[in-house]
């Protein structure tokens, strides 16, 4: 390590960072060129504290905000997601947001570059969580489990370049479900792939297909082709580009940046050509080159057994044996998989299109033991959850439709039509919660009730009680309907004229109706407001 | 700017970075001594790969994993204030878990230094959010919002030392609500104050306390009592300390660290020693000092009618006014508060012993206004819930109680005496599953019938499903309670001793029982077995 004058590395590396730090061009309003960032920089030095902030006010790139329109949607998803998850009795875990960096090294293969790591601030040196199986194995070796059914829902970070990826963001939410234990063949990793079959299907999302192929079976297969072992991994990430690139694309990646034999690389291009259900498998049993390949026999007879299954369960027919399959994470080592929606409707007699992954996995039964100090294994098979494209599918399909969301779950509206009520208004308000009752009323000492009944309206408020002189004299309060659902748009027409009406009215006239709406609007004695708001909601 | 050769700034500044950086002595097993680091690098760098991951197996520092027991507390504690901000109408928010530095800029007073900064990697410069207040501010700026009510439940992130704060975690869970826009004064700071009521009844904690105080109080006494107002957040900062440190320790601060006169100090500790309710509020207003302010009447104003409404809304009796209450954050701008557990039960005559902050919030009418390029603001009161102390009681409350808890939801379990069952037991498990049940099974071909009654009974699994040959030939699948709750833990001991006595029996005495345990155990029509338990399921 050179030596750097008296100053102790550390300093030394944290003062010339600072020193030679550029000015901060990314964030600074609208300058481009040198001169203007010199210009911006002046001119936000001699501005007052309070007209400073002239940066652009976004979130980073590849991130975002979830509205609460967007939130409902997600967690509606994430709801369908967990609900499975648990039905198929799994346990939830939580990890922290960031681990060790040693602990995610040579995890991700070429993927390991997009990796968030945390500034050296003194301490240890840290990085964001890539994805939950990483964490989720070193729990297990960390505690010496040696089997654990746990799902977990979180945020992962990733640098994706969006130029390669688009639409790809860099923080984004994985749903992941994972057994871990030793355990007799091809068992969990069936109950996996039932588990994407429940959600997909659950989620409404359209015909969907899972590809399936094995590790083992890759390996096999680049070792009868005369792919040298030292390149497999490599060759496993360009062959894993084939739902995105063409195969000559593929084939020119392989032979000139990952330099291998033209001759070799036809010879894969043989077998990725391949997709099917069982027969397939059957097939492969019978190929002169691959069954010399011990591991891909292997491979081969755990597919079989894993059809056997899935006939059971019967999902077999959503299931698709593609040897083009390969995923680009390291970590795996037996059985994979994918799912991918397909387009609906697909034009007859054409093969419908692939509109992207949503759900995808396998089997990784080294990761544990890279933590563990002599090496123990604990085998795992697992699942992970692309909540986002989901998330955008779902968004899309309910604005075709119009769907309106509520992004609220208030039941009563707290209301008066006159002057100087807050004080009855708090008093009820506060019995309403005290009851468990979602209530909402207006911050404002003397709110017009045509603001207040708009508000019901835009928010979807369904009950509003209203106080006034006249009902405070009399012991009551009026509970209303905000809309009558039997009756629709013309019912709410109607309430808002009334409302409207109602406004202009001299607070006498604010009596019990007659008998012509009971449903939508009735006094009640102020005692028994709170029980009978509660039949109602539960009536409803 | 120095000129340092013909690099660009930031390729030097990575390339020294680089250099200079020190072996990673942290995360090295026991290598403590400089020639031990050497020496294991050296070592870890000649074993062969599986061998190498020699470092210790944890968490980052001031982090934690969640196991699945600790998974349900905090659930139920999170559902509980998730509850209680949906009934006051509060939408959903999402903010990324970074933010662009300058975002977190001017914010956060002294304790800026304890941000976590991300790594620059190329790109934005980023910090991990401090709390959900600023990221909030920033979403209704950049949206341009005039009002919104919303909760955020998320992780923040604060490099906290150990030594000063002992106990704290550096990433923990925060639950906040905020009601951002230009309301009436103290309704939306008074239902702030309820919500928090709300909560910490709800989740049992025991006896508790809201303190209460003003910024503009404490800038109005500051004022008085003679500090300059250059020095105003500093010696906020120190009076925030009262709770941890003695007013002698706080003294000692403002003096020597502050350079704030004796006297001046003197004159503050008069005031910091004041607490008490509404009365409180009335003596001060009369404060021939105090009362020469005009900010710090505007606060006592405030409060007064802050009091009038936490009376109506039946909460004015766990409100205290306090003097010493100086929050650390440099944002707020009005009422603030915290809320305290106090030590149950308290002595006869002793005041009850406070053991710490568990939510706490005020008002911030110019945060929101620091993101407007022309400094608009939009005023804004909130609350933040500190879950991982709650976390912490409850936790250590179930433990002195021994509540087990169930870490899985499952309903029913799939079981069978007998080897080869593996198919009928998928086929079945995969109908059940289809209804909606929550089912699990063992993942061996040929378990033994007490490991999987075992397992029922250590999980806690209520029904269970038994399949064999017997059941098979006549179409039946026997139903039967792990333990039948009504009869406690005897009828368990006789299921269990049954279910041994029966491992060894021969499958054709498995028929129907004669009536003496109906309820526990009946054989079923294979083709009512799904309707049988979701009726079983809905009665309990």
């Amino acid at each position: 390590m050179p030596q750097l004058g008296l100053l102790p590395g550390r300093a030394w590396a944290a003062l010339l960072g600072q020193l030679l730090r550029p000015p901060r061009v990314v964030c600074l309003g609208a300058a481009h060129s040198h001169s203007q960032v010199a210009e911006a920089v002046l001119a936000s030095q001699l501005k007052p504290r309070q007209e400073k902030s002239n940066f652009i006010l976004k979130t980073p790139k590849g991130t975002r905000d979830f509205s609460p329109q967007q939130m409902v949607v997600r967690e509606k998803i994430l709801d369908i997601i967990v609900s499975c998850f648990k039905r198929h009795g799994a346990k939830g875990l939580d990890t922290p947001a960031f681990e060790l960096k040693e602990m995610l090294a040579e995890k991700y293969g070429e993927d390991s570059g997009l990796i968030y790591d945390l500034k050296d601030q003194g301490g240890e040196l840290l990085s964001l969580r890539y994805d939950l199986t990483v964490p989720f194995a070193r729990y297990m070796a960390m505690n010496k489990l040696k089997k654990m059914k746990r799902y977990h829902v979180g945020k992962v970070w990733r640098r994706e370049s969006p130029t390669i990826a688009q639409g790809r963001y860099r923080e984004f939410c994985q749903c992941d479900f994972d057994i871990a234990g030793d355990f007799d063949p091809m068992i969990p990793d069936a109950e996996c792939l039932k588990i994407i079959c429940e959600i997909l299907t659950g989620l409404q999302l359209g015909d969907f297909l899972i590809k399936v192929n094995d590790r083992r079976i890759l390996d096999g297969m680049f070792a009868i082709c005369g792919v040298p072992e030292s390149k497999f991994r490599a060759i496993c990430s360009s062959i894993d580009k084939l739902d995105k690139i063409s195969w000559k694309d593929v084939r020119h990646e392989m032979v000139t940046e990952k330099g291998l034999a033209p001759e070799v690389a036809d010879r894969i291009g043989d077998y990725v050509q391949c997709h099917g259900g069982l027969s397939l498998v059957e097939q492969m049993f019978q190929d002169p080159r691959l069954s010399q390949s011990k591991q891909a026999l292997e491979g081969l007879g755990d597919l079989k057994l894993l059809f056997e299954y899935l006939t059971l369960f019967g999902i077999a027919e959503k299931i698709c044996f593609d040897l083009s399959l390969a995923r680009g994470l390291d970590y795996y080592t037996g059985v994979i998989y994918e799912a991918v929606l397909l387009q609906t409707p697909a034009p007859a007699e054409e093969e419908p299109l692939n509109v992207g992954s949503v759900a995808a996995g396998g089997r990784y039964d080294g990761l544990v033991g890279m933590f563990n100090p002599k090496g123990h294994k604990v085998p795992c098979v697992g699942l992970s959850i692309g909540v986002e494209r989901i998330f955008s599918i779902v968004e899309q399909r309910m604005k075709t439709f119009g769907e309106k969301i509520r992004t609220t779950e208030t039941q009563v509206f707290v209301a008066t039509p006159q002057k100087n009520f807050l004080q009855e208004r708090l008093k009820l308000i506060a019995e309403l919660w005290d009851a468990g009752i979602k209530a909402e009323l207006l911050y404002k000492n003397n709110p017009k009730l045509l603001t207040q009944l708009h508000y019901c309206e835009n928010m979807g408020i369904p009950l509003v009680v209203i106080i006034g002189e006249q009902e405070l004299k009399e012991g009551v309060i009026k509970l209303r309907s905000v809309a009558t659902r039997e009756e629709g748009g013309r019912e709410r027409d109607r309430e808002l004229e009334t409302s409207m009406r109602e406004k202009h009215r001299p607070a006498a006239s604010c009596t019990p109706p007659t008998g012509d709406v009971p449903a939508t609007k009735v006094a009640i004695k102020r005692e028994n407001i709170v029980a009978e708001i509660q039949k109602r909601l539960f009536e409803s």
